[in-house]
């Protein structure tokens, strides 16, 4: 019995407000789903070049649950090719660095939705570096 | 900034008994990390062939906020080489099936800490077949 991996789906209540962010990542959208009988929209989002692994689901009349902060969900995680410039690009887009890349190889940012997203320098770690090195944690991730 | 999908990582309260329903899956396990220092196990799972999409963590000092039902989190996917099969197999160990393969296509269990799991049949649906036919849905998904 095959079985591979295909995808992970998370709800967000604000589908621009989402999308926002994972642009800013460097995801993009690469498949759209519309469902006038559902009222909701999946969004299929990808790095350059792969298979989209992350999918949005935004249901049309909102979601009560969200933003929410389970226990049993941990993270999305993404190899990046520089997590300096990419958590200052997401700093100066007023997302907080709930988890500085101190140590030049990982960070954590929250979504809209308050899903914890890891970031990891491909490779090996960069060399510690300010503002980062010296940077406090923001909350949990 | 290229940016890259690495794996999504969930919280387990149990990790013989999630390893258990995750090998029922067909995922095996190819990495381990065990954090005197942090008290938590780190488990990486993958299907046969694959990289380890799926990383369980598992608090050696429990974990109060466990089995949780987010909504933010919505599940885990994996296409599956024939959905009749597994999904028998899973049924026959105690895995109740929340959303049965009706449509030889589409299936969603749940994990002992209530992550949702979608199983999809890989390439065309199978022809509708019972006992999947006629079976009812069991709570949410």
């Amino acid at each position: 019995m095959g079985i591979e991996y295909y995808h992970t789906m998370v709800r967000v209540l604000d589908l621009e407000k989402s999308l926002a962010f994972y642009h800013l990542l460097g995801l993009q959208e690469v498949r759209r789903y519309d469902s006038e009988a559902g009222r909701f929209t999946n969004v299929f989002l990808a790095g350059p070049g792969e298979e989209a692994r992350l999918e949005l689901t935004y249901n049309w009349d909102g979601d009560d649950g969200l933003p929410s902060d389970s226990r049993h969900f941990g993270h999305l995680a993404y190899r990046v090719d520089n997590i300096y410039e990419l958590c200052q690009h997401l700093m100066d887009n007023g997302v907080t660095i709930a988890r500085p890349p101190r140590d030049g190889w990982m960070a954590f940012v929250r979504s809209p939705d308050n899903v914890s997203v890891e970031l990891l320098q491909k490779g090996e770690a960069l060399a510690p570096a300010e503002p980062w090195a010296s940077m406090p944690n923001t909350g949990h991730w």
